[in-house]
């Protein structure tokens, strides 16, 4: 069966990581958008705060959703959420390439379904007619 | 029984929400603030972005971990994320006030653990010591 959704959310935890690489903001920054670049997703804005002692959290706005990252080099632990719209992106390529620059050991994943159509209109009170995610075109882009 | 976890992390969809409100870049960003605030979280960073011709989507990151949100005002729909860690902040009280500023007539949430302490150690090589989420001092974020 197949169920319509607007987008799909990977939440992962990382274990036994790379300490240096989890306390480095440029290394973090450049592999969450490396991340994104690889799932084929627009990156439109990002954020990254190193935390004093310890720790890099950073978030990747796309067009397609977001990627998030809270890393504790001091537990090799980190969390990672790959949240993406539409049927151009592969969050599990991100996922892929962060698992090897993060130099994780071992993880866990869950994908969790965002935006069940159904639901959406059911809930609304008008037509919405066809629900589904609309990438944006160049010139929307460009305008 | 009790569970010790790094943080916890609710995933909301808003159905029915106000389509100006989804669709209004500041009051987002606005709301979205405020609701980091209420949890008693402290924003370290923020980045919205407006998209073309609608929605908005955007990510605060806090000291505590983050909340993101993706607007769908064609729809009605926002999803929400709101990621905290320690016991000094309340998702839950950020989720309320959400609810309310998007006036959102139906929601569905679901809370996942983040960062299992037990795992964090038993996949470590060396003794972690004690394994918990530490806030940032006033003296810390000040240096």
């Amino acid at each position: 069966m197949k169920i319509e959704q607007l987008g799909r959310h990977i939440l992962v935890e990382f274990y036994n990581c790379d300490k240096e690489v989890l306390n480095n903001h440029s290394e973090i920054e450049k592999h969450m958008n490396e991340a994104a670049i690889r799932s084929n997703a627009t990156i439109v804005q990002s954020a990254f705060h190193t935390f004093n002692p310890w720790g890099v959290s950073g978030a990747v706005i796309i067009q397609e959703s977001h990627l998030t990252i809270h890393t504790w080099p001091e537990f090799g632990y980190a969390a990672v959420d790959l949240f993406t719209c539409g049927d151009s992106v592969n969050p599990w390529i991100g996922f892929e390439y962060l698992s090897n620059s993060l130099k994780a050991e071992k993880w866990e994943t869950s994908e969790v379904p965002r935006g069940p159509v159904d639901k959406i209109k059911a809930f609304a009170k008008e037509d919405l007619g066809e629900v589904h995610f609309k990438p944006q075109t160049d010139s929307e882009i460009a305008s």
